[in-house]
């Protein structure tokens, strides 16, 4: 924020010794006390912590707070004191966060995290080891690549034998770790791109020679991506980014239970395998939609790919940790077959932000990504950042991998089993109560509602194509209008979005995604009250 | 590590409620009294933390260590109690990290912290916002543009009617934070590939159609990237991602001084703009060059990019942050002409791991890779996840805004300062023994040099083509086995890399990074003391 110029005359870091001073620890008794106040508050008292000092200032408008925030210069001098600075993130800035840990915010995949996760990340910059070389990280590489074959041994449960092999072999690659689900569904389609178009007898291969001369040499036009209309929308980033275009990606339509239908995959295979000069790059399954948290029918996909020699690629960014459970792995059934995994460590894994994870089955695959340099990641090394998109990194792994020791699969699962029975339960509160309607069930632990008025329930029932258009352009601007004013008001938090269905016009949807183990049903019946209060009060009477 | 099951019959986590419990706080006051122990030495006794736990124990191997971290199962119940794995963290797993901090570990770009930035990555994690959109970050996100700003107008210069326009504006994007130079590097060369196959008539842009349609519609070949030898790996990995290719990447000699040679530079420009079918997508400048410190000219690579209008990408990864010096932010002269500038903010930053920075002297520059989706980043909005590479991500951007309220560009200027002139002063050093020779004097506080008895340097004086090839082996393989039994006594570390210059053999040499304000030249001769005794004890006598 913008403040006065500390005087001139006397600079807080006065020279080398006290600079010195200042790298080492607090300047002084005082400045360390403060630090102490602050720090054993988030360490130890983290859930009260949050719930008193974010997002609990009177709503300040954005305009507001960015006219607070327009000073581009940087000072010479300090402008202030350490302890000073501290105190104002905390009573200056973090009021006008998100508290993303209160059990009232329910509207995003982010929210409270165990408290032991901040000691965890305290240990991990400390440390600040770098996880691209052994020479940065050394026992924290080979910690990572145990992590990592933790976690693949739970998607693919493959037998002690290949893991024995695997894990800790330098030229095995079981996956990698990377900072988000984005990065890791790019890693998954890089490889499966460089896959695609190999180096042959006359040509280097994609990575080498690039998509025009791939496309020359092997002789086709264009390769698409199959994913349902849920996809995120990082693969069709990741369409753009790795040069075969976002428009490759193809959306399949979906049934009615936002699964993909797999006739509609099927028939689209083989349209496209009848077009000499298209190549199809990857199917993608979605194991957790972003914005119905469904999940894609995995072993009719990985058969179709199976068939058809095709890359199968499942996106469980959100729904992975729920293999961890005994009573819900089902639902991810066919996850197994998939030839690459996307799964984050900070959504259901509860890391802070970010971390994410790219897992493949056979762990020979990255090795069309490699690349080496003279000082770091020579050929036969160690190094993690060998197959990797990202160069320096931390090590988020130690974090999983103490979490999976202190939680167990039991303790997530507890987690994850909460979540989704809790979602049901919500499910069951929105059909009682009349003036909503659910709009997609959890499969998971994300659901999706409307505000529709009973009036509109049967007016639908009988509306011609253009009277329900209306209708429903109707009943869209109620429900953004009261999500927008429950989000100002500032108590509660549901996101909204946009579904396409097929055969309906787009529909404006409150979305819910419970995954706060605080987050219980009499919370929610109260959100709900809460919108069904403004909803009289703006649109009755 | 392998450590026997816990008794099935106690569970950890008995029940909910007992998880509910391990969420928010220790579980009892013995478990919170070893917790603040330790996180009380992490926070406010850093650096005798670091020297005393890490990296300390007798040097155990990478095989012995490996068998430690084999079991890839899961256990259903928690393996141990929360201060139990702290402690094992701490007291078994660290000891075999590597420790960055010590003054003696002058290798890599990875060094000691500021113990403060401890502190604010805990209140980072403890607030778990993400950026990737103001619904989960509100204030974060405003402060987030303030930092950009701030950076921008490091490098740029731009006038304050400039930075007022555009600090807190909607539709401008000054830059990015990434997760490190090489998404920097690589979502720069993303914009850069956009830019020169953008949308036009019967052509949706190289994003949305691919580089196959790009080059079809441009009636080009291939599209290149011109960089001098010393450039990062991530540029050639950028060209693979990025479709056009990782042979893409053409080098540019270097001159005596290890910087890019404009002559051969503006040669290689006049020979590809002849040949129609090849475009320059490209030319890139490092500032700290990552095995040598060395700068470009940067003033004449943008003149050479201005005359031919390529996009001009300067790589300041390492070297940026010297632009607080007044005394040497000249060295970087030119930097402001850039298109784009890659900065880390974990490298002269000294942030934690990890963190980086892309910036766009075009405010505009970054819509041709704007994503958007139903439920999050609507056009329009201020969401930072519009036009980025990454999706989630923490806000790294309230350190680096805290580290300048607390250091100023003064205390930056100290730290920069004392790297360059203690390079300077080893580099005299090493110049005084006889046993060594400077290969690359330092330019910014990044130095190499080898092993060169005097025997060796009269021969090599004299000596044919075949000769020096020979003695140049062996000095080679003397300089790697000195910089490994070095490195495996513990004590101190330096790095090696091989280097090649034009019209001699590849030559090993020894790469020292002086970036800790705890390394003075008294360390640094003990280093050079230790090396000439292991050259001794195993190459003389």
């Amino acid at each position: 924020m913008t403040r006065k110029q500390p005087d001139p005359a006397k600079p807080l870091v006065a020279d080398w010794d006290a600079l010195q001073r200042i790298f080492i620890r607090p300047e002084d008794e005082a400045s360390r006390a403060s630090l102490v106040k602050y720090m054993e508050q988030i360490l130890f008292g983290l859930h009260d912590f949050l719930g008193r000092h974010v997002g609990i200032t009177r709503e300040a408008s954005l305009e507001t707070l960015a006219e607070r925030f327009k000073e581009s210069r940087i000072n010479r001098n300090p402008e202030r004191k350490l302890a000073d600075v501290i105190r104002w993130v905390i009573e200056e800035v973090a009021p006008h966060g998100v508290n993303v840990a209160s059990p009232y915010f329910v509207g995003h995949m982010t929210a409270a995290i165990p408290f032991f996760m901040v000691h965890l990340q305290t240990i991990v910059a400390a440390l600040n080891q770098n996880q691209v070389k052994l020479e940065t990280s050394k026992v924290f590489s080979i910690l990572e690549r145990q992590v990592l074959a933790r976690i693949h041994r739970m998607v693919y449960r493959l037998d002690d034998g290949f893991y024995d092999q695997h894990v800790q072999a330098p030229d095995s690659t079981l996956g990698g770790f990377v900072v988000d689900g984005t990065l890791a569904n790019l890693t998954a389609l890089w490889v499966a791109r460089n896959r695609l178009f190999p180096p042959a007898d006359g040509f280097d291969g994609v990575e080498a020679e690039g998509m025009a001369a791939a496309a020359r040499f092997y002789d086709c036009d264009r390769c698409v991506l199959l994913v349902s209309r849920l996809g995120h929308y990082s693969l069709r980033k990741a369409g753009g980014v790795l040069g075969i275009g976002s428009r490759a990606v193809m959306p399949v339509d979906i049934d009615g239970n936002s699964r993909m239908d797999t006739a509609a995959l099927r028939a689209t295979v083989e349209t496209l395998r009848k077009s000499p000069r298209t190549r199809i790059l990857g199917v993608i399954g979605i194991a957790g939609a972003t914005e119905t948290g469904t999940v894609d029918p995995l072993p009719e996909i990985a058969g179709i790919c199976r068939e058809n020699g095709i890359h199968f690629h499942v996106d469980a960014a959100w729904g992975g940790p729920t293999l961890l459970s005994e009573r819900y792995r089902h639902l991810l059934d066919g996850i197994e077959q998939a030839d690459s995994v996307t799964i984050d460590a900070h959504k259901q894994f509860y890391l802070p932000m970010s971390s994410g994870m790219i897992l493949f089955r056979d762990p020979y695959l990255m090795d069309c990504i490699a690349y080496h340099a003279a000082y770091i990641n020579r050929p036969g090394s160690v190094d993690l950042g060998i197959r990797s998109l990202e160069g320096s990194r931390p090590a988020m792994s130690l974090i999983l991998g103490s979490a999976l020791e202190i939680m167990g699969s039991g303790g997530y699962a507890l987690l994850t089993e909460h979540g989704i029975e809790t979602a049901r339960a919500f499910a069951d509160e929105i059909r009682r109560r009349e003036l909503f309607e659910l709009v997609t069930p959890p499969e998971l632990n994300i659901l999706t509602y409307r505000i529709c008025p009973p009036a509109f329930r049967s007016a639908l029932r009988t509306a011609g194509e253009q009277e329900r258009q209306r209708l429903t352009g109707l009943l869209n601007r109620i429900t953004v209008m009261v999500q927008r004013l429950q989000r100002e008001s500032g108590r509660s938090f549901v996101s909204r979005t946009t579904l396409q269905r097929t055969g309906q016009p787009d529909t404006a949807v409150f979305r819910s995604v419970i995954m706060n183990p605080m987050t219980h049903i009499g919370i929610l019946k109260e959100i709900l009250d809460e919108q069904e209060a403004i909803y009289r009060r703006h649109f009755e009477g």
